[in-house]
Protein backbone atom coordinates (compact mmCIF):
# COMPACT_ATOMS: atom_id res chain seq x y z
CA UNK A 1 0.00 0.00 0.00
CA UNK A 2 1.53 3.30 -0.88
CA UNK A 3 1.61 6.24 1.57
CA UNK A 4 -1.22 8.15 0.54
CA UNK A 5 -3.83 5.10 0.74
CA UNK A 6 -3.01 4.45 4.44
CA UNK A 7 -5.92 5.87 6.40
CA UNK A 8 -5.16 8.92 8.49
CA UNK A 9 -6.54 10.92 11.48
CA UNK A 10 -5.84 14.27 11.58
CA UNK A 11 -5.76 15.10 15.33
CA UNK A 12 -6.99 18.82 16.48
CA UNK A 13 -8.21 20.32 19.41
CA UNK A 14 -10.93 18.50 19.99
CA UNK A 15 -11.44 15.75 23.02
CA UNK A 16 -8.98 12.95 23.26
CA UNK A 17 -11.90 10.16 23.00
CA UNK A 18 -13.42 11.82 19.56
CA UNK A 19 -9.70 10.87 17.67
CA UNK A 20 -9.37 7.01 19.51
CA UNK A 21 -12.91 6.53 18.24
CA UNK A 22 -11.83 7.82 15.00
CA UNK A 23 -8.87 5.16 14.93
CA UNK A 24 -11.07 2.40 16.16
CA UNK A 25 -13.68 2.29 13.44
CA UNK A 26 -10.78 2.20 10.76
CA UNK A 27 -9.13 -0.68 12.31
CA UNK A 28 -12.24 -2.28 12.70
CA UNK A 29 -12.74 -1.88 9.35
CA UNK A 30 -9.61 -3.89 8.15
CA UNK A 31 -6.77 -1.41 8.29
CA UNK A 32 -3.98 -3.31 8.87
CA UNK A 33 -1.89 0.45 8.86
CA UNK A 34 -3.28 3.84 10.41
CA UNK A 35 -1.57 7.38 10.07
CA UNK A 36 -1.94 9.74 12.62
CA UNK A 37 -1.08 13.18 12.56
CA UNK A 38 -0.92 16.61 14.19
CA UNK A 39 0.64 20.08 14.57
CA UNK A 40 1.35 22.64 17.15
CA UNK A 41 0.43 21.80 20.74
CA UNK A 42 -2.00 18.74 18.96
CA UNK A 43 1.30 16.87 19.07
CA UNK A 44 0.98 15.93 22.30
CA UNK A 45 -2.80 14.80 22.38
CA UNK A 46 -1.80 12.65 19.33
CA UNK A 47 0.58 10.50 21.12
CA UNK A 48 -2.13 10.10 23.98
CA UNK A 49 -4.44 8.65 21.39
CA UNK A 50 -1.87 6.18 20.11
CA UNK A 51 -0.90 5.22 23.76
CA UNK A 52 -4.57 5.06 24.90
CA UNK A 53 -5.34 2.56 21.26
CA UNK A 54 -1.92 0.66 21.90
CA UNK A 55 -3.19 0.29 26.12
CA UNK A 56 -6.94 -0.27 26.39
CA UNK A 57 -7.19 -1.96 22.75
CA UNK A 58 -4.97 -3.33 20.29
CA UNK A 59 -1.59 -4.90 21.92
CA UNK A 60 -0.76 -5.83 18.61
CA UNK A 61 -0.56 -2.36 17.64
CA UNK A 62 3.30 -0.92 17.03
CA UNK A 63 4.79 2.28 15.62
CA UNK A 64 6.08 1.76 13.20
CA UNK A 65 7.59 5.06 11.90
CA UNK A 66 7.59 8.61 13.21
CA UNK A 67 8.26 11.59 11.64
CA UNK A 68 9.31 15.26 12.67
CA UNK A 69 8.98 18.17 10.60
CA UNK A 70 7.67 22.08 10.43
CA UNK A 71 5.13 23.75 8.47
CA UNK A 72 4.92 27.45 7.96
CA UNK A 73 1.21 28.74 8.32
CA UNK A 74 0.46 32.45 7.88
CA UNK A 75 -0.16 33.93 11.90
CA UNK A 76 -3.17 36.38 12.37
CA UNK A 77 -0.81 39.59 11.31
CA UNK A 78 0.23 37.96 7.81
CA UNK A 79 3.54 36.89 9.27
CA UNK A 80 4.81 33.39 8.59
CA UNK A 81 4.51 31.48 11.50
CA UNK A 82 5.88 27.85 11.89
CA UNK A 83 4.31 24.92 13.65
CA UNK A 84 5.96 21.35 14.29
CA UNK A 85 4.32 18.24 12.96
CA UNK A 86 4.14 14.83 13.59
CA UNK A 87 3.41 11.75 11.37
CA UNK A 88 2.94 8.42 13.25
CA UNK A 89 2.37 5.42 11.35
CA UNK A 90 0.64 2.54 13.20
CA UNK A 91 1.01 -1.03 11.96
CA UNK A 92 -1.29 -4.16 13.10
CA UNK A 93 1.23 -6.91 13.62
CA UNK A 94 -1.03 -10.38 13.55
CA UNK B 1 28.38 4.77 24.09
CA UNK B 2 25.47 3.36 25.86
CA UNK B 3 21.83 4.77 26.58
CA UNK B 4 22.63 6.06 30.32
CA UNK B 5 25.75 7.51 28.58
CA UNK B 6 24.18 9.90 26.13
CA UNK B 7 23.45 13.46 27.36
CA UNK B 8 19.88 14.43 28.04
CA UNK B 9 17.56 17.56 28.56
CA UNK B 10 14.12 17.00 30.06
CA UNK B 11 11.63 19.68 28.65
CA UNK B 12 8.81 20.91 31.00
CA UNK B 13 7.07 24.17 31.19
CA UNK B 14 9.68 26.57 30.75
CA UNK B 15 10.54 28.92 27.99
CA UNK B 16 11.18 26.97 24.69
CA UNK B 17 14.20 28.73 23.76
CA UNK B 18 15.80 27.65 27.94
CA UNK B 19 15.68 24.35 25.85
CA UNK B 20 17.27 25.06 22.98
CA UNK B 21 20.19 27.09 24.76
CA UNK B 22 20.64 23.86 27.29
CA UNK B 23 20.98 21.11 23.77
CA UNK B 24 23.40 24.33 22.30
CA UNK B 25 25.44 23.97 25.75
CA UNK B 26 25.68 20.04 25.51
CA UNK B 27 26.35 20.03 21.22
CA UNK B 28 29.11 23.01 21.63
CA UNK B 29 30.53 20.65 23.88
CA UNK B 30 31.87 18.07 21.40
CA UNK B 31 28.53 15.49 22.11
CA UNK B 32 27.40 13.52 19.38
CA UNK B 33 24.37 12.84 20.61
CA UNK B 34 21.24 14.14 22.36
CA UNK B 35 18.40 12.56 24.01
CA UNK B 36 15.68 14.82 24.30
CA UNK B 37 12.70 13.48 27.09
CA UNK B 38 9.67 15.70 27.34
CA UNK B 39 5.63 13.91 28.59
CA UNK B 40 2.41 15.49 28.62
CA UNK B 41 1.45 18.78 27.12
CA UNK B 42 5.55 19.17 26.68
CA UNK B 43 6.22 16.59 24.09
CA UNK B 44 4.54 19.36 21.86
CA UNK B 45 7.40 21.84 22.84
CA UNK B 46 10.63 18.68 22.92
CA UNK B 47 9.13 18.69 19.08
CA UNK B 48 9.75 22.36 18.76
CA UNK B 49 13.25 22.27 20.64
CA UNK B 50 13.91 19.56 17.74
CA UNK B 51 13.21 21.81 14.98
CA UNK B 52 14.52 24.64 15.99
CA UNK B 53 17.96 23.03 16.71
CA UNK B 54 18.07 21.37 13.08
CA UNK B 55 16.38 24.38 11.19
CA UNK B 56 18.70 27.22 12.68
CA UNK B 57 21.73 25.58 14.35
CA UNK B 58 22.93 21.82 13.03
CA UNK B 59 21.74 21.13 9.74
CA UNK B 60 23.86 17.66 10.35
CA UNK B 61 21.43 16.91 13.24
CA UNK B 62 19.73 13.96 12.86
CA UNK B 63 16.40 11.96 14.21
CA UNK B 64 18.01 8.80 14.72
CA UNK B 65 15.16 7.05 16.75
CA UNK B 66 11.96 8.14 18.72
CA UNK B 67 10.08 6.54 21.39
CA UNK B 68 6.94 6.83 22.97
CA UNK B 69 5.55 5.57 26.15
CA UNK B 70 3.48 5.90 28.85
CA UNK B 71 4.26 6.68 32.82
CA UNK B 72 2.26 6.19 35.46
CA UNK B 73 2.33 9.35 38.36
CA UNK B 74 0.15 9.70 41.29
CA UNK B 75 -2.56 12.67 41.09
CA UNK B 76 -3.66 15.31 43.34
CA UNK B 77 -6.38 12.96 44.94
CA UNK B 78 -3.92 10.08 44.86
CA UNK B 79 -5.24 8.80 42.42
CA UNK B 80 -3.08 6.90 39.49
CA UNK B 81 -2.58 8.97 36.71
CA UNK B 82 -1.62 8.29 32.94
CA UNK B 83 1.09 10.26 31.35
CA UNK B 84 2.17 9.64 27.75
CA UNK B 85 6.22 10.28 27.20
CA UNK B 86 8.45 10.66 24.21
CA UNK B 87 12.17 9.90 23.98
CA UNK B 88 14.00 11.52 21.03
CA UNK B 89 17.51 10.67 20.21
CA UNK B 90 19.29 13.03 18.18
CA UNK B 91 22.57 12.53 16.42
CA UNK B 92 25.01 14.58 14.65
CA UNK B 93 26.14 12.93 11.30
CA UNK B 94 29.36 15.10 10.50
Amino acid sequence: MSQSEIPTVLVGKKPLMNYVFACLTTLQGGAKQLMIKARGRAISRAVDVVQILQRRFYKDLKVADIKLGTQELMGPNNQPVSVSTIEILLRRES
